[in-house]
């Protein structure tokens, strides 16, 4: 503080101090802990929110300025969404919260004896330590697939997607080769997950009705969209009875889905299915999902896919105030294994450990809190117009009551008014004259491509 | 055809035969001619357009996928606007025009002898020829400069600069050192055309206004943001009244304008102005064009900024169906020296190229077109909130008005119903709420950002 006051006097106009900012009604009668939580998704962010009334400094670090809406994603990867719409910096989501910086830097370091981690080039003290860094795609060991077949994680991986996605059908319109035209046009998936199947979906969609009229030379409602699923029905964390439903769906709109079968090698030209040769241009990955490396450096047990084990109270074992939260956290589930790696589980999860810290707080560490309980509120996947499966209470239904329950559920949940409202006016334009908002090919990873003509 | 129609019946349900997307009322008729279109910005497309009703086969050839509505780029760099609110796909723009076909690729070869251009790997033969693809920033021989202060042409360079700009108010939040912290809250413009104008504008605009709450250990509000202009006034191009309402609006809203003062030297960690050492991380360039390296294949005299010198009818000397519109033509004009670089001139100058073409066509041959006119419409820039100037009709004004003109002629001239929609609910947003819309930072160039925590 002192020094800091210093700087303040020497009048450098650009300081402003922490005490300021951070002032609440509580901050001169307690003496307040530091919580710093890791990775600024729908775990870490709730986990903030939730403790907004408590007596703390919160640090919340992401190596990211935006927290993303996930379930969306799907969106920007087909062109219907251009990414604002589903992102919001971090720091104005928590701008009114006082008693939270945000920070954008890579924790690269967790030393959980001295109580802090490597931030950038400094390191932040904790009392309490939330780590929810979530998971990025996992190609099973094969990371040479990655330039091949690109996942969807982060809004870069979704205009790389789109990029490829609409850059195909111009490389369509351009060749002459009737094979090559053929590998183009032929759109593969792989994984039949939710993000595979709503990526099938609205490709389906996109290339029987959006853009059929903008080719001359083409035909892009005879492009092939095949869906593969290891397991034998698609949406595999799904009941049963919703799984049948969403083929339905997908065939109905001429994706062709594959189960019980894998993609045994990629390469430029296509795929090797057993002894069968696919030859496609474009591969997407839907498949599987790795734990962020933060997880490993809590000393603690982790699953095959490298999420942690946890604690009932979703604790690190041996560290009391050191939690997991979100998809980096492995939790069994009686009913369904283990509570799946959606945005629901996610929220519950940063709710909790947000209301554990501020009782631990409060009792002085005395009160313990009750193990984490997972509230199923069900599961919804969109195949596209008016075309998802819903489960809820129970109960499995699909077509269009599924598809309006999906559309509100999402925007309700869409951080801040705003994009809410644009991304219904998104949606509503494109319903009513299947067009899509954002068909922009951009730039690209390998920062190959110049100026613009 | 004969060879395409085989491909076809061979049952290759992907190809679908030209004649049947081009076909019009005039085709059985009059043997067409093939027009080619390079470059799809105002000029190229208006030309396009206005030749629908011709009976030639039009083919338009652009290196990126969409039209861009370059006046408004500056608010993509400033976080207000998404890429695909001022980009529409150019197919989705001509997709009705059933007499054009959009070609994505780039030229890389004109060969007027032989009536062919190379667009990628194939030849494209034209009758006639209309050379469109405009300007890209010039840093005045010291190339060098570019990635230290990213210019604003393509919807990549305005992402860069969103991204820098964004990230500088991150790592300002972070440092604790108050000079380094000055340094990366210093913002300085290269140019006071209207870019530059309507850059350092909103740039004053975010700091003071939109983002001051969101940080907890910088006072955003005191960032500097300097703008230089080698010219002794801003907006060189306007007139003398206009240049000083922009610039009192200018510095009511904290801009620091110098005036006839050049940077000398462009490094990582500042500028050198004269003898004036000016520590900044964030250069932007707003300063000079270079027109696109096509215009010098065409053979033509070509003035200091490689603009081609064409004929009072814009075609090139020697070459009566050989056409340059847009940035990329030197036309003269009596009261303006020459035909400002900006859209008003792009659209009329592409409209007469078409009527020209049409002329042409129609009279085999005959008939002449008179020369072309520019009908100066008046110019308008804005330097933020309520602030713009405009002289039109040979007056002066500025202020609330003209800031209205503003907006509405733009919202006007945006390309699609749709875009015109979503901007101006993003600017009537951030209008009441002073919210940017883009506050994302999203990859980069150089491909260094990996997957998202």
């Amino acid at each position: 503080m002192g020094e800091k006051a210093i700087e303040q006097i020497h009048g450098d106009r650009v300081y402003r101090p922490r005490w300021r900012a951070s002032r609440d009604w509580y901050s001169l009668r307690v003496p307040r802990s530091r919580v710093v939580i890791i990775g600024g998704g729908f775990a870490g962010l709730q986990a903030a929110r939730s403790l907004a009334r408590t007596p703390v400094d919160i640090t919340l670090i992401d190596r990211r300025n935006h927290h993303l809406f996930q379930p969306l994603l799907y969106q920007v990867a087909t062109a219907a969404l251009s990414p604002a719409n589903i992102a919001a910096p971090i720091r104005r989501v928590l701008r009114k919260q006082k008693n939270v910086e945000v920070l954008l830097a890579e924790v690269t370091a967790v030393d959980l004896e001295g109580h802090r981690v490597r931030a950038g080039e400094s390191w932040k003290e904790f009392d309490y330590l939330l780590v929810a860094t979530g998971v990025s795609h996992s190609y099973f060991g094969h990371d040479d697939w990655a330039p091949l077949a690109p996942g969807l994680k982060t809004v870069e991986d979704a205009l790389e997607m789109r990029r490829r996605f609409l850059l195909a059908f111009e490389a369509a319109e351009r060749v002459e080769d009737p094979a090559e035209r053929q590998a183009l046009l032929t759109f593969l998936v792989v994984g039949a997950g939710p993000t595979g199947v709503e990526l099938a979906g609205a490709m389906a969609e996109i290339t029987r009705k959006s853009i059929t009229r903008d080719f001359r030379s083409i035909d892009t409602s005879a492009a092939r969209i095949l869906l593969f699923e290891a397991q034998d029905r698609v949406l595999p964390e799904f009941p049963v009875a919703a799984s049948e439903k969403a083929l339905r769906h997908l065939e109905e709109i001429g994706v062709r889905v594959r189960l019980g079968e894998r993609v045994d090698e990629i390469d430029e030209h296509g795929v090797l299915v057993g002894e069968e040769r696919i030859d496609t241009k474009n591969v997407f990955w839907a498949a599987g999902v790795r734990a962020s490396s933060l997880g490993a450096m809590l000393g603690a047990e982790v699953d095959r896919a490298g999420r942690v084990h946890v604690e009932p109270d979703l604790s690190v074992p041996g560290h009391a105030r050191v939690f997991v939260a979100g998809d980096l956290a492995h939790v069994p589930n009686e009913k369904l294994g283990m509570v799946p790696g959606m945005a629901p589980g996610a929220l519950q999860m940063g709710a909790y450990v947000g209301r554990a810290i501020k009782r631990d707080v409060h009792s002085g560490g005395e009160a313990k809190s009750p193990p984490f309980r997972y509230w199923d509120k069900g599961m919804l996947a969109t195949i596209g117009r008016n075309r998802a499966v819903a489960s809820l209470w129970g109960r499995t239904f699909g077509g269009m009551i599924a598809w309006l329950l999906w559309a509100s559920v999402h925007i309700f949940f869409l951080i801040g008014f705003r994009n809410r409202v644009l991304v219904a006016l998104e949606w509503a334009w494109m319903y009513v004259v299947f067009e899509r908002g954002a068909r922009l090919i951009v730039g690209n990873r390998s920062a190959e491509s110049g100026k613009g003509s």
